[in-house]
């Protein structure tokens, strides 16, 4: 069985490196906080105290980290550089820029080490379930090699070459961060002209307009409980990596520039660490003027 | 069992009249034009040469029709409100303006008859299967003694009291077509950033990004194919009632106005007989500028 390396064992990390050891991989992984890599000792992981123990004789690296700049210190450090072994192949799960990834990319290439950038959609529940939406972009021989390994953290498919992953997990942004406001205009609409929306939301489950968003978002906004499960300043950067992304080939979406606006105006008024799903307060405060 | 009158046999009100008469009802029904009514004698259903003789002696009189003005047009009629028993139901399951069916509901109250507001969302196979979403407004009585009736059509749910069953047709239209434009700006970024749009689905189903609307309209832009299941002209409509509403009741919907007037642009361009998902083509437009 392929030798893993896994970099990041965060809320997201941690599950996916068990679900792994679950199946027997051998796993060794690195935090920069190592007692959060501590817990996949009782699964027969083994714990590096170095990047390149880690990294050294690992046939699959794997990187789930929380941004673009954790993915960088990681990716231009000579000791993970160096000491990955020519023809290894990093996967970076983490959620970067599209430019990022083709950067790490071919920086790997260089050295003879194959990449994949691999988001993931669905939580820290879709981790510990391994029901994740994998996102993948890359060679299709490197993600057939490493197929099996992904299968056992969720559902990989693969998008296209490299970025592709990332370019889709900003499509899966667009589609929630919009969604989201559509929810909360029609339960905003409902409220204000005397229709109940918790029966509103019943009564259109199973329709056109039924999602996951509508039956949990919606009833977030209709309790009032922004109890953070996706944060808002967290889906600002996604909505703003939309339209970088979008700027760098010359695409204008206007829904989502809007949309992205109205997370601002929400960050801006202290409302970042709240659910994402408190742009239903945006709408509100719009209506307060 | 209770006798129906059924107005309005066109390509959704057919197939409903059909399935009530499936379950032995018995049932009149009226249609401007007298053809359209015929198929329903082979289900044992009687059609009747005018109103009158459509609504005299019936219990419930269910209306099914375009739009606004031809609902307007049978519940204004005398030949209708004067040969409608005392304690009958009208059920209205037309979209019309909520504003609309409070003045019938006001109007029918003074003749000492019942009304509900009763759209519905799920098009025609819906209607053929008998899984509308049938969203209710009105009172609970009365919604209890027809609920039989509208189960057999499909799945009815109060929403509350009379126009809430419009208004949550409005929330229902809000949705689908906010979600239309999140899935045209999610697969025009995949098309331009070298991303497979239609892998990009396939990779977000079952995610939080999923939705009957990602599935059927996602694939219609990918193929090109605007071959109208739901027309861009009739959303339109929807989307100026929708603001119509939130207008009457002093509410801002910022992301329900861009859109109406994407929709509106893209009417005003040639493109209202075509499907609803033709949304996708106003964001190539403003991006061949």
């Amino acid at each position: 069985m392929k030798r893993i390396a896994f970099i990041g064992t965060g809320l997201m990390g941690l599950p996916m490196a068990i679900n792994l050891l679950k199946k027997n991989y051998p796993l060794s992984a690195f935090s920069r906080t190592l007692s959060k890599a501590e817990p996949i000792k009782k699964f027969g992981g083994h714990v590096s105290n170095s990047i390149e123990e880690a990294v050294t004789n690992a046939d699959v690296i794997i990187t789930m980290l929380t941004d673009d700049s954790a993915v960088d210190t990681v990716m231009k450090d000579d000791k993970f550089l160096n000491n990955i072994k020519s023809k290894a192949t990093v996967i970076d799960m983490s959620s970067v820029k599209p430019e990022t990834a083709k950067f790490h990319s071919d920086n790997l290439k260089l050295k003879n080490i194959n990449y994949l950038d691999a988001p993931v959609s669905g939580g820290t529940i879709g981790a510990e379930e391994a029901s994740l939406a994998i996102m993948v972009g890359g060679e299709e021989e490197i993600f057939n090699e490493n197929f099996e390994i992904l299968n056992v953290m969720g559902n990989p498919t693969l998008v296209g070459p490299v970025t592709s992953g990332q370019v889709s997990k900003l499509a899966n942004q667009i589609i929630v961060g919009l969604t989201i406001g559509a929810v909360a205009e029609a339960v905003t609409l409902c409220e204000r002209a005397g229709a109940n929306p918790k029966k509103m939301i019943k009564a259109l489950t199973g329709g056109w307009a039924d999602s996951k968003i509508l039956q949990t978002h919606g009833l977030r906004m209709i309790a009032k409980d922004f109890t953070p499960k996706g944060k808002t300043s967290t889906h600002l950067k996604d909505m703003n990596n939309i339209l970088g992304c979008a700027k760098n080939f010359n695409v204008h979406l206007p829904i989502s520039t809007l949309v992205k606006d109205m997370y601002n105006t929400l960050v801006k008024n202290g409302h970042g660490n709240e659910d994402h799903s408190s742009l239903y307060k945006e709408i509100e405060r719009i209506n307060k003027k």
